[in-house]
Order: structure tokens, then sequence, then C-alpha cells
């Protein structure tokens, strides 16, 4: 594959070794070593967050950010995520309600989940900030203060965005984070939450070590969800390597967007009020399942692996419990966006190929279908 | 602390490094990665099992292997055993009942189980092989055989169990384990699953990728419950170390049975049919939970660190939904258990002084105590 379509950047092994070394002379291997605390200070700082908890995976992230907010409720979420956001809480068995989509942003939308006129203060909004691009974060604000259900945003695509002169992890009663190995910033596997309220933080505190407080007790119904001082020191070996990262996938983001913008191919719509969208993903919107289905085929031939982010809606996998509005928007959009390569060791010069291929492609798909349609 | 209660072994950092070296290389750090697969394949080769499927956790394997057996109904369970194996199920909502335990191997009884006299094919009888020492096998057999319940062994004490010529891994519907940087066999964090049945795996494999199947579809309701190939990688070096520490904690678990043998000090009666015993805990049986406070502590001023292994019974904490039948042994035994170290750094030098200190202590315990009775 000439360009595939994500290669995580080596780590330095340098580095990596001597916190190795560091680790095995203590023999303090986990349970909220040091490392485990140095990353999430330093996280909170790179970040300007507080009550910032780091856990085994963003999915238990999402489960844990729900269970200290002393959740029991219905789930309102968007159909258009990774299945986690999803999945997550269907593990836990909740009952999980769809709402449609915004069809510029593709984000979740206010004014669907609003329709559900039923929404409790035990319910939870859980809303993806979708491939980097924020929430109609004010909307949700407002939905929250009318019904006082808690909000809790999956931040998994926006570990850099900026909103409103915030890192986007400040916002909701919790947001969520997922540090997989294939993400912008990464523990190999890990996530991370980061409460609005530190008492929710100290509950959550107990709950990834199995309940204990201090003492010793058993306070909480808890799991084990701790992140490794081996998965620590990857983070915290990549954190010292991130903004020369963010700065490359940003440049990269940047040119994909200036060129698109010359073209008629679209791309999502960045909600107001964005400072920086995390360089997380580059979508595109194309016209139909189909199109996107060729243009993937066509692209692969050409050497270059695109995703299909989504493969299909939640909503349509009927393995939860739970129901969804009619989501006209969702339906429309469904099968429709393709996500395109993007890691620092792209050259600007292979930005300017895959975009060639791209519009090369897209045409010769888009004749092909209008000669089909007059024929 | 001259002895602490526990003291992992070093990881031997240059096989690490070679490994570290391989992934970085590889640029493949969890996802089923090569190395994840290569562990499980030596471990169902060291530990004569088929179908083991590595994890994130130990706490996670319970639910997995819960999940996908298909289980929805009750579980009963014993109050004496980690916490985990009770919060696990917690996590899911799922009714928690607790059975009595035997008073001669403390582990869950299954005429206690019995009890229950509405036992259905949609419950799980969930039972610790505890210290290492096999439960009755034959008579939960019995009872799964007349109920049509599911039975999981939680064998995370029992790594090294041998019963009736097999690894005890391989009984039950499920065998379940943690490889926790504390226990004989770890990955840091980390734990496994041993199914019984093949389909039962492939539905499990599933499940700790998000519910995928091959073709990328969602086929299951999943999560995130995969082992990364730096967690893996310990466990590989870890291995090749494996005979020469079991080797050396049975020598020490020998040592202290033998002296203890010669003393009133009682310890847990290994259940008949076991062939090895898991070298993991050496636990003694106290008179009550008051001696076994007073000795703790003055073990820790001889500078000997001992655990309670359990704090408490887990019926006791109210936090589970669920009943129990009234449970004398569990209340009779409750707070007297106490572990003393075991770890391959001890020497016989070692050991000979720990037992001195326990029988010296003891005897003023109880001396102290008669003169409190009698005066």
């Amino acid at each position: 594959m000439k360009h595939p379509f994500y290669r995580p950047a080596a780590l330095n092994t340098t580095r990596l070794v001597q916190y190795l070394e560091e680790i095995n002379e203590r023999r303090w291997y986990t349970n909220n070593g040091p490392l485990v605390r140095q990353l999430t200070e330093k996280l909170e700082e790179y970040l300007g967050v507080k009550n910032l908890l780091l856990v085994s995976s963003g999915t238990v992230a999402l489960q844990v950010a729900y269970k200290a907010l002393h959740r029991k409720g219905r789930i309102y979420t968007t159909p258009l995520s990774f299945i986690a956001s999803s999945s997550a809480f269907g593990w836990l068995g909740s009952e999980i309600h769809y709402a449609d989509i915004d069809n510029q942003t593709l984000n979740l939308d206010p004014g669907s989940v609003r329709k559900y006129s039923d929404i409790t203060s035990d319910d939870t909004i859980v809303a993806t900030h979708l491939y980097g691009n924020p929430c109609d974060i004010k909307a949700f604000e407002n939905l929250k203060n009318e019904t006082h259900c808690k909000i809790i945003y999956d931040a998994s695509h926006a570990f850099a965005t900026r909103f409103q002169g915030k890192n986007i992890l400040s916002l909701g009663d919790a947001s969520t984070v997922s540090f997989h190995a294939t993400k912008l910033f990464h523990t190999i596997e890990g996530g991370g939450v980061v409460f609005a309220n530190a008492d929710d933080l100290a509950r959550a505190q107990k709950m990834i070590n199995f309940g204990f407080n201090k003492k010793n007790e058993i306070e909480e119904i808890g799991i084990n969800a701790k992140m490794s001082e081996l998965h620590a020191a990857v983070g915290l070996v990549v954190l010292e390597e991130l903004d020369s990262i963010i700065e490359k996938r940003c440049a990269i983001a940047d040119q994909y967007r200036s060129i698109l913008d010359q073209t008629d191919i679209t791309t999502t719509v960045i909600q107001e009020g964005t400072d920086i969208c995390s360089p997380s993903y580059m979508p595109i919107v194309l016209a139909s399942a189909k199109e996107r289905e060729l243009l993937q085929a066509s692209m692969l031939n050409d050497g270059i692996e695109t995703r299909n982010y989504f493969d299909s809606l939640q909503s349509t996998t009927e393995l939860f419990e739970g129901s969804h509005k009619v989501l006209p928007n969702s339906q429309r959009f469904n099968k429709r966006v393709l996500c395109l390569p993007l890691y620092p060791e792209l050259t600007p010069a292979d930005i300017t190929y895959i975009c060639d291929r791209l519009r090369f492609n897209l045409e010769a798909i888009r004749s092909e279908e209008q000669v089909c349609c007059t024929q």
C-alpha cells in the first residue's frame, strides 16, 4: 500500500526504554503508579483542564463517566459515531435512544434530541464531537438546563479541538477520550475522562480500582479500569513529540481543505465558535453510498487506502435496547462519509497526489453515472 | 519493610526491549497483534488447554465469559473472594446471590448453592478456586447437570493448579484468570478466559473488539477488552522464566506447610483430587478476627507484611442487587484468614524467620487472651 489510511508514528524507543528501566527499578507496574500520575498532571497542563482521570480504554471511559455521574436512565445519542459510543452502554444493558444528526456538521442535533419529550434528570445525552468538530454546545447546555439531564461528550476524535478559547474536553458534565494507538495522542490502549465536578472524579477514582476508598473499604461498585505504568510511559513519550505531531497533522488537514475548497467535493461544516478542529480525521461527504463504494475501490487501485467512517448507522444494528425517532438526516448521510489518509509522514506532494486521484476518480465515477442516467 | 507481602519479580528488560523494538518495527501496537497471538498459543501449550482468549483484565474476563455464554439471569457466588468476582457482575447490573462456603476448603459450597431451589438454565454459578485450591468440581458438575445452569470458575488464584491430571483452567463452561502484576503469571494488566466450547470463544473474540465479525460488521454487543502488544510482550518475557518462578514458589509454600504442620496453626484443607495447588497464596486460618488483627500488627512490628484476604465478606457490602441465604460458615470464617509473604526472592531462612515470628507472636497473643479470660 503506497498510502495506507493510517500509520502510527514510531515510538521513541530510547525514551521508552528509559521509562521501562525506571518502572522495573521501582517494580511498580500498575495501580496508580508514578508515571500514571505524572501523565495525568502533564496532560491536564497541556490541555488546560482539571479533574482528568486516566483509564484503560476509551470505551471504559464512557462507562466510568456514566456510573460516576450516578446515571441510571436512558441514553440519547447519535447513530453516526464509532460503535463504542453505543456499545459501551449496551454492554451495561442501558436503554439507548437515537436522535438525528445535523445536516451540516453531522453531529448529534440537539433539536432532534429535544423531540424526545420525556427526558428526565436520570437521563444522559452522549454526544460525539464527530471528526473533531464540536457539537452545538450552547443548544445542548440549554437542553440540559431545561431537562436537568447530564451530558457526556465523547471527545475521542477531538483531543486537540479548542472551542471558544478552551480545550473541548473541559465541556459537559464529563468528556471522554480514547487513547487508542490510532488516535492523535495515544497510550497504545487507554482513555481518559475529564469531569466538570471534583466529587464525580473522586467517585470515578474509586470505581476504576474495584470501588476501594483510601481506607481500603468497598464504597462503590467498581471494576479494574486502571492504566498500567507501561501504557502511561508510552503516553509520556508521545506527549514529548505531540506539538510537532499536531503541527504536522494540522498542516496536512489545511492542505486537504484548501485543495478541496476549489473543487465540488464537500466536507463537514465546522461548528461556529471553533478555534481549532482537532486534525484527527479528514472526512469527505459523497453524493451517495454507491459513490463512496466506487470511490473507495478506485482509490485503492491507486494505492490509497480510505476508510468508511462509518460503515453504517448504529441505530440499524438492532442489538441495543431502546428506540429511535425518524432520522431523516442520518438516513440521508448514511454510508456517504469517507475519510482520507491523515498522519505526520504524509508529505505535501502525497496530499496533492491523493487529491488529484480523488478528483480524477470522482469525476470518472460521476461521468459514468451521468452516462448511465442519460442512456 | 524487611519482608513485604509481595515483591513482583523484576522483568527481564533485555528481552522486553527486544520485543519492544519488534513491535515498533511493525508499528502494530494492539488489536490482536502477533505477540498476543504468540502468547495465546504458548499459554495454551503451557497449560494444556484450548480456546484461550487473552483480554485486558481479570475483571473484564469475567464479564466476557458471562456475556459470551449468553448469560442473563442470576449469579450464585461466594462471599469470600476478591471483590472483582462480584463487582464484575455488579457493574453489569446483574443480581448476585451469595451462598455459603465449605468449612474445610473455604471455597463456595455446592450444597449451599443448591439450597437456592429456583436455579434455572439462565443462571450462572461463579466459583473461585480460593488461594489456588480447587472447588468441589464433581458436586458443581452434578448441580449443573440438574439445573442446566452454567458454571464460570474464577481461577485467578489458581493459574498453576492441576486437578485430576489437568490444568484447572480447563474446567467449567468457562474459567477466567487475572494476569495482574501481583499474580504468579502476569502481563502487568491482563486476563484470560478459557472456554469449554469453541463457539463461545468465537463469540467472545468478537465481543472484545466492539462486536465486529471478520467482515467488519457488528454482530455482538461488544467493548474494547483487547490486550496490547506491550502487555503481551511482558507475558512472553515472564513465561520464559515461569517454570523457575513456579518451582521457587512451590518450594516456599512447601516449606511453610511443613513448618506449620508441626504447630497448631491451621491452613485450608486441600480439595481431594488436587495434583498441584497453585503456589499463589499462603493462607493461615486464625481463631478470630481479633486474633488476626493483633497478629498482623505484631508481624508488622517484626518487619513482616501480611495481608487480610479478605477484609470482609462481599455479601456485607450491600452494593449489589440480590440476596443471600443464611451463611454460617462465611460468618464464622469472616476476617480470620491471613496470607503470608510468598514470592521467589524469599529464602528458606526468611521462611524460617517468618514462621518463628508467627509462632512467637501468636503464642503471645493467645497467652494474653487466656490471661484476660481467666481474670
